[in-house]
């Protein structure tokens, strides 16, 4: 008989970009599509980035003095209704939680974010000076009535943390604020080989109630931009809709300054559009969850399967996650599962390699194939994946680099954004975001920390203010 | 100014064992209430206890083979009707996901439960016995629509795992069953410090839908079991309703065997009470949050915070859970609120004792004081928190010994009960466990693997099927 999933080709990346992603992430097994539509299944090849990317968060968050928590999935109305800006924001993808017996009481609103449900909780357990700062964090799903839906990207349900912290002074929140931006941006760095872009908001694009937002935003194959992660800082507004007080230390009761800030599910996509190729998903070494896989060549020959257990087991014990293929489908067929799996390390162990006390490596990121001493392969390891994942954040960057513009006329950048790519431009404001949005649906990414490109405006005519880095975004 | 927070005092334990549990779970920072009537919030200190089983449950579940995966929170209501006699179990719980616009489409349910979506995603992804076993698990919440709710025993909402998995033979899930139960009842041996009662449950009180039900139970304080997890097989039933095939290696398409298996966040509620005194809570050290708390005296004094912090950064690079509480409160608000929060080990280190080169080490469980050579506090460590451990399982197991009843007529029965306690009773079946039960409210735990007592069944005259652990439960 035959396998139900044969060796499967995938649409070519830059043919259809949408449906490459779309057919990476059914065929690679990362989620499926549930019966209630617009809600994914996280199969488990999926759902091992998403632990990779907690254990690593949750290391940080707990380092830098932060304890998690969790809140209930729901939210009463009149609670929800009392930070205007932040209603105003949500309540157009709310969903509700309701009986058949319709004992529920007030109406429950399922969380989309959960700031409301902190600040409640804040305000009954602090008091004094003495209880500050509080910063916690959650680990749950939110539930947005999102019209049209991607796997990862945008759902009717997906997982994130919230973190969600209060402050004696403006100070300390603003340093939060960035400090958690400085993790995120981290994240990238050391885990998931994307060179973000870190920046404020405009406000036009900052979260409902914030005083000011930051994000991380990363540049996909395609040109778009993702917004993979925000930071907000919210003075004392929520403190005093929710009456969050404190007395301090000069007996003066005052409101605590807040923040919060959230990455979720949507990094897994991020890491496919950024690293994906046309053979399958390319993973970075430390988020992969299997970082080596190893094939054996001739499998009923007794010195390859003992060698082949052998080098699982070293492997294992030095820490990596590794996996032995020893099914009885074909080298080819586990050759072309791998790598549309993404696996950056593949080790094949035949016969006549072994005669030579060697085995042969193929590296996915580059497709590199070389024989190396069998002795060897242990000790050299956190090179090997230190160089690839060095390769994968360069590659990115180079990407990033090359797709990157200065829009001096509004001519260039109409031109330019039909391409892909950031395009920065120096503009007057929110004026000029609506009518960018409106002409050619790109918008402001962030606020770049950079001198003025031109004096005026191109899209208003008016006096320019910020450099903006625009693009069309997922 | 007066902190917020004073030292409290709690309902004593044995005057009203339920106010008792109730002040413990406010009072020690476990838990809080939220606006959403029958919701919990878990606080810091109560959600890491649920972490450290987390931590314990999924390394052992990866280990035995198993994977994690995260599906939808919400059921379509044709789905969740597949099974008859599931559907029948939970519907009466049931709440329903909603929009204002009522786009939502068919009637979606919020998982009580998932053993209908594992079944429906199986059947999608599994066609040959090369594809068998499935070993999935997920840490979620879910809702159930009680009348009644306490904190961390039930709830309209609450922390659990719980493992779905699909074998080729009923020989491996029937043995899938029982190794998970092992685990859970590893679970309370050495980490709870809790001696599980296993058993399988009757036709009466097992899981809707399975074929077995298997359970671990406790014996709390009060003399009330708390049936704390569940393991149950399956059989084909799921298998058939759902359609979940294969074709096996003799050619024939054959319906799966299949298994589920959960514990919740009901675990906190049963280390609060199985090992909680008039002080406060106790936490066995491998599962406390805080494992050690060091105090300095007279903080102002060089030598006992170089001391104090010393040993602070000792503790914690041998991978201790260690606080240092320098804040200015004085030492008595500090002891008696680890006491509370029933922090294990509590060092005393002040100037007299350090002149001496020794600190004072203060056990909770025993409350026992002694004074110690500082440098040989590392050292010491792990035998102390192993016999702390050891000391607590120990007085679990007597109590269970001490109050576990063996009636051979059923006006033993009734006197017994109500002092509480197990009773052993050999009975005829549901007749039998339906008089019990309107007569003095007490449940099958587990059938027991012992032979009958009586011949004849002292509650309907008939003849004894089999030996049951009797109690009144949470």
């Amino acid at each position: 008989m035959m396998d139900k999933k044969l060796v499967e080709t995938i649409t070519a990346r830059d043919k259809d970009f949408a449906q490459w992603y779309t057919d990476l992430c059914i065929k690679a097994e990362l989620m499926d599509y549930s019966d209630a539509k617009g809600f994914i299944i996280y199969r488990p090849y999926g759902y091992a980035i998403w632990e990779n990317i907690q254990k690593y968060l949750d290391q940080r968050f707990k380092e830098t003095g932060h304890e998690n928590v969790y809140m209930p999935m729901v939210i009463s109305e009149s609670l929800f209704q009392k930070e205007k800006d932040h209603v105003t924001g949500f309540a157009p993808e709310t969903a509700f939680m309701t009986t058949s017996s319709g004992d529920e009481g007030e109406k429950l609103i399922i969380r989309p974010t959960s700031e409301v449900l902190f600040c409640q909780h804040y305000s009954k357990i602090v008091s004094s000076y003495r209880d500050l700062p509080k910063k916690y964090n959650q680990w749950c799903s939110v539930v947005r009535w999102e019209k049209t839906t991607r796997p990862f990207l945008r759902g009717k349900e997906f997982l994130w943390q919230e973190g969600h912290t209060i402050h004696r002074t403006e100070t300390e929140a603003r340093a939060e604020t960035l400090g958690m931006l400085d993790i995120y941006n981290n994240l990238g760095k050391e885990l998931l080989a994307i060179p973000f872009v870190t920046g404020r908001k405009t406000e036009k694009e900052k979260f409902a109630g914030a005083v000011e937002t930051y994000a991380i935003e990363a540049l996909m194959h395609d040109g778009k931009a993702l917004q993979s992660g925000t930071s907000h800082y919210f003075g004392d507004g929520f403190a005093k809709a929710f009456d969050i007080k404190f007395q301090d230390n000069d007996n003066q009761v005052k409101n605590v300054f807040q923040t919060s800030w959230g990455v979720s599910t949507r990094l897994i996509g991020a890491v496919i559009m950024v690293h994906g190729d046309d053979e399958g998903l390319v993973l970075p070494p430390y988020v992969a969850p299997t970082q080596i896989v190893i094939i054996p060549i001739q499998s009923q020959r007794p010195e390859v399967m003992e060698a082949s257990n052998k080098m699982y087991a070293d492997l294992k014990a030095a820490g990596y996650r590794v996996k032995l293929d020893d099914s009885n489908r074909t080298p080819g067929w586990k050759f072309a599962e791998y790598e549309m799996k993404g696996v950056p390390v593949r080790i094949e162990i035949g016969p006549r390699d072994l005669a030579n006390g060697q085995v042969t490596i193929t590296q996915r990121h580059d497709r590199s194939k070389r024989t190396v001493a069998i002795d060897s392969v242990i000790e050299s390891m956190p090179n090997v994946l230190k160089a690839m994942h060095d390769a994968l954040y360069e590659k990115a960057l180079a990407h990033v680099t090359a797709n990157t513009f200065v829009a001096s006329t509004y001519e260039d950048f109409k031109v330019q954004i039909e391409k892909g790519g950031y395009i920065k431009m120096s503009v007057a404001g929110e004026e000029a975001e609506l009518i960018i949005k409106a002409d050619v649906q790109a918008t402001a990414r962030v606020i770049l920390n950079e001198p003025l490109i031109t004096e005026i405006c191109p899209v208003t005519g008016k006096k320019a203010t910020q450099t903006i880095l625009f693009a069309r975004a997922y």
